[in-house]
């Protein structure tokens, strides 16, 4: 039996499996150009199905956030996997148990402590771990700084200590705070030499670096070259969302994911419409607050996913949304969108609205729906 | 075998089992000592073991923000249910079936338009749907105001459409933002008097109105007598959280839910510790953002959940949190909290933070951890 959009009740999560492939090619065009490979960043999806039509347009291995979606793409078959966040010693048993299951799972870490958990641990499993160390590029979050002595004492440790020193990989999470091209290309360009230059000092020591890895949406989209590199991670443009509109690297039009809502009532007199849609199903996150524009908790348009001018899902409690027009614009709310009409909300975050979802409905161009499952938790 | 907290790898939610205990006898006496039946809405928790625990204090039926809750109390013996969001058409066969079932599922409406549709539905399928007319209290959110004639209106369509009119439900939505005794005790009274007011005006014109349920945690602790009313409904009280804090109903050892998170790495020169609580962990509630005091993504305490002074979770990425101490603090980070160093975090919103999880880790008095499912989703 064939499903179709109509028949699911809402909230659900859609994904507009057109635009999906569309960006899933963009992206990939874009690495093919810069000539360095892709490996997307699943965090955004969590979703094999999404995966699937990633590989199959060019990507090579992926990245992960937590071991758990290690554990379940490797079921799916992927074995080149690279689990991006610094190594918690405790999880050092679960990234053994991958390994030696065949998974070709690298780690990452960015302290003198860290490298010494993972060759201790590693000696004392004979087991040499593959190892990124990172690298901050843009003083954001994690990382060594490439001028920074420690980085070629962390690099020693791990070589010496048994472990294959894979290289070097960095991220430039501040570029989601920028919204100029002549900026974006600076932070893109800051996170490619700061990594080469990193790669360097280790190479410089006479130690091993074969990879530089970098990325985020933003300067993957806008770098302009990418010499020393040779992969390049990415992981919202495959649905996209508000949040990355706002920074520039998309239009409303490439937004593939959106959560199908249904009216459930009105304050006439405010202009509200209460819909089934509140923060359970868009998610907190309000990250257009502090952008040039900010869009509330979503864009709202009608059923088929086209814009309504001026309607924004402006607050939400746990299982309500309200929706309304500027407060100039006068509109009968109960005569134009009566209690039943079903209408689509795209997020500020694909990240985190995809994660309040157990899986999405996919919607593919003939109409039909497939069902997608996620990988959620830890 | 049993399992004890050091075993757990992290982010996971813990549960404060004796807290958790204390807050519901506390709400309990509370709900007693007005003289009011209490109907607990489990839509913070999700958690068969959690509403058992509400039952066993003496709450009578529950509150429901979905009708997979329903569904899923029903399952485990819960009859009595109010499903307290306005009922999509769309969703009243689900609503039906549960129903014929043999659950006594109370349904919402708020509009003419929901009204006909629940009594339409009811005529083609030879049911009489119980229901509640939501009451705008304090301009928060949904609801029909107590002297708008539209009220009444609604109360004849549905008992003279064959729907049991059940009686009349508010929420004050409105005390979350207040933070003063007095203030909390005028919203107390505008519940109680709005909804009282209410169902004078449809018994008023010849139609039964047996209940009045009124409630939030804020507004249940604060009211001083609750005259007319005849169940009072609460959620939040039983993990307590920042918000919560703020607004003045709790105190900061009242918190029952937490965050058990590992440290991954530090920035030093920052006095940045990096931890495993990233938003996924937390989720993007940022409620305490307009509140008196910002407590960031929460509080971090050590292991064994005893404040640490000053110590917030300040930002976070999916799987990254970055906590750190006022700027002014001179802390050896490493030194004080190095790499594999577990802690726990305070959250902003319970019901937003135990929404990213699957189930909850129960800490029990005896140190024993026992694995609570939550019901997610739709």
């Amino acid at each position: 039996m064939t499903t179709r959009i109509d028949s699911l009740d809402t909230p659900i999560a859609v994904v507009d499996v057109a635009k999906m492939k569309s960006n899933i090619g963009s992206m990939q065009r874009q690495a093919d150009s810069l000539g360095v490979r892709l490996r997307p960043h699943v965090k955004t999806t969590k979703c094999m199905q999404v995966v699937e039509e990633q590989i199959r347009a060019g990507a090579k291995g992926i990245t992960v956030s937590t071991l758990k979606e290690a554990q379940a793409f490797f079921a799916q078959g992927v074995t080149d996997i690279l689990y991006a966040v610094a190594m918690a010693p405790t999880k050092l048993p679960q990234a053994l148990e991958l390994r030696r299951a065949g998974c070709a799972l690298i780690i990452v870490t960015d302290s003198v402590a860290g490298a010494k958990a993972i060759v201790e641990f590693g000696r004392a499993n004979e087991h040499g771990f593959e190892v990124f160390i990172e690298i901050d590029s843009d003083h954001h979050r994690s990382g060594v700084r490439s001028n920074d002595p420690i980085l070629v004492e962390i690099a020693s440790i791990l070589h010496q200590g048994g472990a294959v020193l894979k290289g070097v990989m960095t991220h430039a999470g501040e570029s989601y705070k920028l919204n100029t091209l002549d900026a974006l290309q600076e932070i893109a360009e800051l996170e490619r030499s700061e990594c080469v230059k990193a790669a360097e000092a280790i190479r410089h020591a006479g130690l091993p670096c074969p990879e530089v890895s970098v990325g985020s949406t933003p300067t993957a989209l806008s770098a302009v070259q990418l010499e020393g590199v040779t992969e390049l991670r990415a992981g919202v443009y495959v649905f996209f969302d508000l949040v990355m509109h706002n920074v520039g690297v998309c239009t409303l039009d490439n937004l593939a994911l959106s959560v199908l809502t249904t009216v459930i009532g009105h304050q006439p007199e405010k202009g509200w419409i209460i819909t089934d849609s509140g923060w359970m199903a868009m998610s907190r996150d309000r990250g257009t607050q502090a952008q040039q524009r900010d869009y509330g908790y979503g864009v709202v348009c009608d059923e088929n996913g086209s814009l309504i001018d001026g309607l924004l899902l402006r607050s939400a409690n746990q299982e309500h949304g309200v929706a309304s027009f500027e407060e100039s614009t006068i509109v009968d709310v109960e005569q134009l969108y009566p209690i039943g009409t079903r209408l689509r909300v795209l997020p500020n975050h694909a990240c985190a609205t995809g994660a309040q979802y157990q899986a999405y409905e996919a919607l593919k161009e003939n109409g039909e729906i497939e069902h997608w499952p996620r990988v959620n938790g830890w």
